[in-house]
């Protein structure tokens, strides 16, 4: 099952697409979409959906996860990260993939082992977990780390499924 | 000319479209496109998204105009309208229009003549400038409100660029 995970932001977008097979995964790629500051927003905005919708076209995943996101005090910062997961959103919806969402703790749970890990923390065990990948930058970690908590998370619940007699 | 305005809101995006010939405005059209909110946030965003372009298909505009937004202290409400917010801006772009973006303050004041002007003004003034109109709803008035915000501007832009002798 090939899985994408997805770093919302205006600025830079992270992606990262891993393979899970029963309970081995392996790292299929990883990158991430900029935008220009510079330009009107509605172009950024399309920049970044036509970028999407051409990775997800050439990656062909067979679901899509996201971090949820908080939002913080930064009215501004909170508004610009919002139009980004907007087009993040659909651009996983318009290609028919079914998007998770996980909490960041549970997506720093699920990597490192406690809700409270950092940012590097997330960077080394996204490369202990997948090994040989390379990292294009830490919103590509982030989205791998997020594609890794959706693998386990489908894997536990096959096995609950497996144990109550339900099949998947 | 034809002006759309837009009102952006994950439950409800007000639309409005007018015709602007010299310094007369007629109204041509305003709807509400509302979202079920217990529908998955990428679903609720794609169908937007599709009635959104059906809507620019239908009414051809030449431009479009929204509010810019300032977010307020409820991250959680502020990132929902970001997220409608990237689809309706997504969405006039990719039909080829150009936004503008018109501080809250500059269309009450261009509508009712106050920055400080309340909804209902708002509501009463759309009414008196395009008479005949039919509002579908408060969020269709705001849109109507900044289609004719952007009206006024551009043909203020344009009388500007006679004076300076620069062809429009």
């Amino acid at each position: 099952m090939i899985l994408l995970g997805l770093d919302p932001g205006l600025g830079t977008t992270g992606w990262g697409v891993i393979a899970a097979e029963g309970n081995r995964l392996r790292h299929v790629g990883n990158g991430q979409i900029k935008t220009e500051p510079s330009m009107p927003l509605p172009r950024r905005l399309t920049y970044l959906h036509a970028a999407l919708a051409e990775m997800i076209r050439v990656e062909r995943p067979d679901g899509a996860a996201v971090e949820e996101v908080l939002g913080n005090s930064n009215a501004q910062s909170t508004l610009k990260l919002g139009q980004a997961r907007g087009i993040v959103l659909l651009s996983a919806a318009q290609a028919g993939l079914i998007v998770g969402e996980y909490h960041p703790s549970i997506v720093k749970k699920a990597v490192v082992g406690t809700g409270g890990a950092d940012k590097k923390q997330i960077q080394a065990m996204v490369g202990h977990l997948l090994p040989g990948v390379k990292l294009t930058g830490p919103d590509a970690a982030d989205a791998l780390a997020v594609a890794i908590t959706h693998a386990h998370h489908l894997a536990s619940a096959r096995a609950q499924m497996r144990r109550t007699g339900i099949s998947a």
